[in-house]
């Protein structure tokens, strides 16, 4: 722990919609001078992952997308579009809940999450003029690839760039088991850590702390998500600053819980 | 939603141990002009759990808990003290899950949580002058008997003594599903949105939101949780400034997803 009182969180102002192969490293450099941020090392920068997912080309156009039979049977059951329960399953390890409108999965990734985390809210018809009001969208859009990695080629463009050592967070809101709403969760890290171990660090009376592990990754996410919003709010890019922990290279596997140790999931 | 595009959290500097009594308002009153913090209307403080439970007398002696039956034998089984375990079974409305020194419970306030939210580390030991180092410790500390009322009760004595109308949380860590880490989530509020629904709301293309409901009080208090810390940080109470909603009144309660709706609880 480094002696810190102040957190300090900005979003960076009139970051432009992103479209596919987008210089993101360069488009926050931009925002961060509009924001009159002065980048320093340890500084954290979190990020939306529908931002990372569109430069990534992970929009999918579910007019090309071929329902197999599974996917036809789950979504009468769910009352999704089949086209969008193909590509859940495409997506998944395995279905662990199923109720009208939701799937909850175990993503490739690790993550349990709903729909395996794909989207169609902000997602724009990249080749179509339709009014989109109201109507349901033909594309959708998928979590980067590998998250971690898509949070390392930005810490390491933006090293290249400016010269300074950032953390950097890619975010996803997740809804909860027992508690109601979602909140933001780190989906990819890459220069911080994911997990923190206290075991074995004394309390403010000399005892040992016996079980603590604090998921700060997911902490941070959830202030940055605070800026970020969830709808039309256009804060993609959150700047962090007094991060109180030493910056060492991380995963956010070490976030995920896994399923032997997990006394919920079954 | 308000423009907002910085949150800013302070940790109040050299907040005493608190003693069953004290008088949180003043003391974060005293806290906050150390730290020549103006309090304004619409900020927020987020207070963690364990001050709130000393000032309320919420410690207790294990000393004088006599174990029942039924805490001896889950006590057996998971390797517990059995006292802590009736304190825990008091606290409780159901066991959900056992497994080797944990107990995740329905709390009696309707949180899932490990142990009750019973807690044993940093209570000092008021009447006896043993050393504790390595030791465990004869008092642990309950939960508040009701958050919220804890929480409007801060911010009533803080709107009497300053005349500002701040939104208060009670914070506490908790362990997750599916998730490594705990986080820190509000167990208590006044003065601001548990929940935020945004169900109705467009997205950035004019598309309607169908299922967004934020855990923006839970977000809010992991972000304080950063500076709070678990071990010996000795921050127990951060000043939010840049909420970027409007405060209404609120309860914890929101964030509760009754069993009836929880695909994981049975």
């Amino acid at each position: 722990m480094i002696a810190s009182s102040r957190l300090v969180l900005a979003a960076l102002p009139d970051i432009p919609l992103i479209r596919e192969g987008d210089d993101l490293p360069g488009l926050i450099l931009e925002g961060l001078a509009r924001a009159s941020i002065d980048l320093q090392d340890n500084d954290l920068l979190a990020v939306a992952q529908k931002i990372i997912s569109k430069a990534e080309g992970r929009s999918m156009d579910l007019r090309n997308v071929q329902p197999s039979l599974k996917a036809e049977q789950i979504a009468a059951e769910t009352q999704k579009d089949a086209r969008l329960v193909e590509m859940i399953l495409k997506e998944s390890v395995k279905i662990l809940r199923m109720r009208k409108k939701l799937i909850i999965v175990e993503h490739r990734l690790g993550y349990v999450c709903a729909n395996a985390g794909i989207d169609s809210s902000n997602v724009r018809e990249m080749d179509d003029n339709e009014s989109m009001a109201g109507e349901q969208s033909n594309f959708v859009l998928l979590l980067p690839e590998d998250p971690d990695k898509s949070a390392r080629a930005l810490r390491d463009g933006i090293r290249r760039s400016a010269q300074i050592n950032v953390g950097v967070l890619i975010i996803d809101s997740h809804g909860r088991a027992f508690r109601q709403g979602s909140i933001g969760v780190a989906i990819g890290i890459a220069g911080l850590p994911g997990l923190l171990d206290l075991r074995g660090t004394l309390d403010l009376f000399g005892k040992t702390l016996l079980t603590t592990q604090v998921g700060i990754a997911d902490e941070i996410a959830s202030a940055a998500s605070v800026l970020m919003g969830e709808a039309a709010e256009k804060q993609p890019v959150v700047h962090i600053r007094g991060f109180p922990h030493v910056l060492r290279e991380g995963s956010a596997k070490e976030l995920i819980r896994i399923k032997e140790r997990d006394l919920f999931r079954q």
